[in-house]
């Protein structure tokens, strides 16, 4: 391959999501460590803890009881970073109306779920059967659906027994994400994911979707991600795993050392518009990906995950193609992470290994053993 | 205070240096924590390691010693993240061009520096006379103006007992940050910061660059954060410390929970524009910062640091204005750290705690004492 040569020089790579650019230095990983050591997560707990407010039967906070759900339960978060009600916030008229935009805020309102992943105290997404995944996808799938417009074709109440009440108003977006280990800020190992739904697009779902729109614009509209998916597919060398509908890589823009996405071949705007064979690609990609993770350092591999897709409002539903991003942060080994800090913050994100490196580590891996026999 | 609405609600502030926005939820505070602890550093350590590489008179990686220095000193990092002189980088000509724009990277060389503050293991910022402050802004000035053009009014060669080899090529931008303790990365606790200079602007820094610009132009030649500042003196909420030539803010755009700018008064683009009394004002502000926020939790408090400037190559120097900004990840003990992951990595950044009510914190405290007793 003629950029092999990047393997061995310091350069940037431009991330046409996001209109970003990060430094990549592949010859640092020579470097020794002194620094902080992560702790692997304890590699046995039990199937059931008492004292974890996400088990089946046990008290939260509240005082509510979490109900003896078989595979996932829903409720909103105890400590929601936003609120249904709340007071208007109207900015302060100031004197100098010229330095207005220096101390611009705007109100936001908003629900937080948690979404339990499975009654299993000590499961990951990794140790889940397919059956166990595909209802995952349907938990987020209809939570999305009970979100939208009642006129939009979508729309679907969510099942009385997953226990979303209906929002009071309408939002515009619903962010599903997943923290993953002690070392990505979880404070809980019980398996789960959150979902906060807000007024206003967050600012990198913007982002996102401003360069998709540009895209399509100068491509006689093709996506941006269709086209992508379709370059590294004759590419190979960023590529983890495939199978008929879906497509797990390490991206040409990756910050974090084995960054991945997941994309649907097809351009498909939500998860609501997944066909019955996409769930199953989009399970068994799931399932391939954890498995992978928690093979490479024999370890319980901490991650962020987030799924993006259209907003709630029905805008930009020409425009989104659903992907999942998986963030890990652990560098070269299941106590050494890479750090996300000074120069990384104050100028330009970095990384110590190439996409392509990455990749090729991923895909050598086996991604159907689990590391472990937890369950 | 009519915006103290802000302490109760749910609400998005802009950061109108950046052009993004944060999700501010002041009533999150309250959760209970059952995730990572961070460990405080160890309170106590040597005033020499035998075994720091850092420490005067001790050998590196490499086989070099370190001088016996008496304040600052400088090397090329061991591990330099980029490097002066490696093959060039032509992008390979592809099939289809129409997709060119998907797999983008340019070539960056540049050199890294590692920069001690002082020859004690055991020392921080925190600890440092008035005296030893001004030689580390010395360093700092000294290498800043030995990697400009040899035409700038500015220019100087490092002298020569600091160590600084003249680059071989003219490099577009000097960054100068320090990373301190463990949660942020640092690999060594002996008091360092680093200086990576680059071809081409940093992300970060050329985004600033273009809302300085923009904002200039819209409002009669005015800068932006002289403007900011001028209006943070008038409100005084989030003001933390000021003397007769720098203001320390928590600003309104903060994203970490007690992250804070230092803003000379004056519009001034870098460190060697500074008068003899800036410079005393930048001593003590750094100072004042470090030990409140030591104070602050009891703890040697880690951060990333950073200064930004005008780029080395004399572009927009009538743009820019001196500021360095400390993001520091702690939140409500010397153990209990800010993650910001998931929805801060797929949506948006989002703090627990108001500008407002950090900045009360840090200004109530003591701001001339150390709160250890290690030199
Ligand atoms: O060079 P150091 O201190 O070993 O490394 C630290 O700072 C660098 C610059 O912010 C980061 O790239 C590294 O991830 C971090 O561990
Ligand atoms: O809600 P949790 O899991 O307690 O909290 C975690 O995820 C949130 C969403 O990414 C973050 O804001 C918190 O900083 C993090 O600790």
């Amino acid at each position: 391959e003629a950029d092999r040569i990047l393997d061995d020089i310091s350069h940037r790579r431009y991330n046409p999501l996001t209109g970003s650019w990060i430094l990549v230095s592949p010859h640092r990983t020579k470097r020794p460590w002194q620094g902080a050591q992560e702790n692997p997560s304890p590699p046995i707990l039990p199937a059931h803890d008492p004292e974890c407010y996400l088990c089946p039967g046990n008290p939260r906070v509240t005082g509510d009881v979490m109900p003896n759900y078989t595979n996932t339960s829903i409720f909103i978060n105890d400590f929601s970073a936003v609120r249904e009600s709340q007071p208007l916030y109207k900015p302060p008229r100031p004197r100098n109306t010229d330095t207005l935009e220096l101390l611009q805020a705007q109100g936001v309102k908003g629900r937080c779920y948690v979404i339990t992943f499975s009654p299993k105290h000590n499961a990951t997404l990794a140790d889940l059967s397919h059956e166990a995944l595909l209802s995952i996808i349907a938990t987020w799938t209809s939570l999305y659906t009970s979100h939208l417009p009642s006129s939009h074709a979508y729309f679907a109440p969510a099942p009385p027994d997953l226990g979303v009440v209906p929002p009071r108003d309408q939002y515009d977006y619903l962010q599903i994400f997943e923290n993953k280990g002690a070392a990505m800020g979880c404070s809980n190992p019980h398996p789960h994911g959150q979902a906060w739904c807000t007024s206003g697009l967050p600012g990198e779902v913007s982002t996102e979707l401003q360069h998709l729109t540009a895209y399509k614009k100068t491509h006689d509209g093709r996506g941006l991600l269709a086209d992508y998916v379709h370059l590294e597919l004759q590419k190979k060398e960023r590529i983890v795993f495939h199978n008929s509908t879906w497509v797990a890589l390490c991206p040409w823009w990756a910050v974090w050392p084995f960054e991945t996405m997941l994309i649907p071949r097809r351009e498909i705007p939500s998860l609501p518009a997944l066909t019955r064979e996409e769930r199953d690609g989009l399970a068994e990609a799931l399932s391939q990906i954890t498995k992978r993770y928690d093979n490479l350092f024999q370890c319980s591999f901490p991650y962020s995950m987030g799924i993006h897709q259209a907003p709630l409002s029905g805008e930009a539903e020409e425009i989104a193609h659903l992907h999942l991003h998986f963030y890990p942060p652990l560098l070269r080994s299941a106590s050494v992470r890479k750090f996300l800090v000074g120069y990384e913050l104050m100028a330009e994100p970095q990384r110590d290994i190439t996409p392509e490196q990455a990749a090729e580590r991923l895909r050598n891996l086996d991604g159907t053993t689990v590391y472990r026999g937890v369950l």
